[in-house]
């Protein structure tokens, strides 16, 4: 069976996948864009749940890849929706980047004006934070708000290394406050495969899952039906692709998005 | 206003609302069945995530209430709901009484044969466990399993005073592992309230939930615009109501279940 047959959609990943940091990775572009030529349908699903939309759908078009708002599900996004849809009477304080408040008031949730208001707490990763902010998330869960997370990465790589991710943050007001998380909303879960499906209009037999990560974008296809396909851009090696539990092994490894082109 | 003026529905919680460990609390059927004779629905909706409905079922009827299997929801019924519904092809491990297995079973969600091969383990109240079954469900998230909690009350009452619940097994098996909760079922959830209004077929703000705990019965109600009644016969007094923060105060408090009979 070839890479594309009986696919109609693809949910790539970005970080690690399409980008390294700022950067392009070389081709994906030309790959992105090919697979939309081909007649089928992309959307970006990314457990950033630090950046808006709007940040992501600049940084994508910047770099001349041809996409639409609505084509970009990032946890800030799933979160977003998931609080306004089931939670409409709550108001929320942020733990984050501005990215994630933007998110939410475009989404019509309501922001708490004073920590101790709070109904949930939601946590992101904040490379900006200052002690006030990480206080003021204390503040709010030690008040009685429930804690919910737009995903729970630990790390991140940046130009030193691995970076404390969200995970970190989580932890700090965890271990604080004695209160737990109730949700994770970030990949692997089925709140991040439900948005990408309902926005892409396919069934999950009919898509593939193209990311860097074992946990997170190949054990989410895997539990879902998708056709799975790994590249090695990011945080995974071909080793560690080999000696993947079956439950998070990609039907597919290449070296990079860039070569899912010669597929097609 | 009066207690039932413009009320369609009563969610009712069980432990500490209508039962006292296996005791029927004096008076309460007699509640339950006025509130149904003047034409409003009933489900009970129990953050039990260790039972079976059918247990439910029996222990119900044998008290004299009259009630249908689908309108008993108990966490662990939603948790297996949860699961057929958004991971179909998971293989899930349980940490917990029987009654769980049984509901997993019943909703056609499949057991895993190893600990190894689970997607998920999912943890509940086991008060009969032994090491060994502890020790499966470490092997399991060890593993890659995520976790998945039926609820997260930290302790129960029984007859010697609190009695370790749900919290202590999810953080034993976090703490051995690393791995962390990904998905809380239990009340206050959004998952245990549609849950419960798509049972009675009703909307938010034609319902009333009547329980015994700020944390969990009341702000739920509260969170989602239901009317809200505390009775003293569980884990609340009086002046932890009136103490109660906003988001956990009641509309009502009643002495017991038994009397809001004399409201119809």
């Amino acid at each position: 069976m070839s890479l594309f047959e009986g696919i109609e959609g693809a949910l790539i990943d970005l970080d690690g996948t399409v980008f390294q940091g700022k950067e392009l990775i070389e081709g994906t572009a030309e790959a992105i864009s090919a697979i939309q030529k081909s007649g089928r349908k992309v959307v970006y699903l990314s457990n950033r749940g630090n950046h808006s939309r709007n940040a992501g759908l600049t940084k994508l078009r910047e770099h001349g890849i041809d996409v639409e708002k609505e084509d970009i599900i990032f946890s800030s996004t799933v979160t977003a929706q998931f609080i306004k849809k089931h939670y409409p009477l709550a108001k929320v304080w942020i733990l984050g980047n501005k990215g994630l408040a933007d998110e939410m008031v475009e989404h019509h949730v309501t922001l708490s004006t004073r920590p101790e208001d709070a109904d949930f707490v939601v946590i992101t990763l904040h490379d900006e934070i200052n002690y006030a902010e990480l206080n003021d998330a204390f503040r709010a869960t030690s008040a009685g708000a429930r804690i919910i997370a737009t995903n729970s990465d630990k790390t991140y790589p940046d130009e030193n290394g691995p970076a404390i991710d969200v995970a970190g943050f989580i932890g700090a007001i965890e271990s604080a406050t004695g209160q737990k998380t109730e949700l994770v909303i970030g990949k692997p879960s089925c709140f991040m495969v439900e948005a990408a499906l309902e926005q892409i209009g396919l069934r999950a037999s009919q898509c593939m899952v193209i990311g860097d990560s074992l946990g997170t974008d190949i054990s989410m296809g895997r539990m879902q039906g998708m056709r799975t396909v790994l590249v090695l851009t990011g945080n995974t090696t071909q080793t560690m692709a080999e000696q993947a539990a079956p439950r998070s092994k990609p039907d597919y490894v290449f070296q990079s998005l860039a070569d899912v082109r010669g597929e097609l």
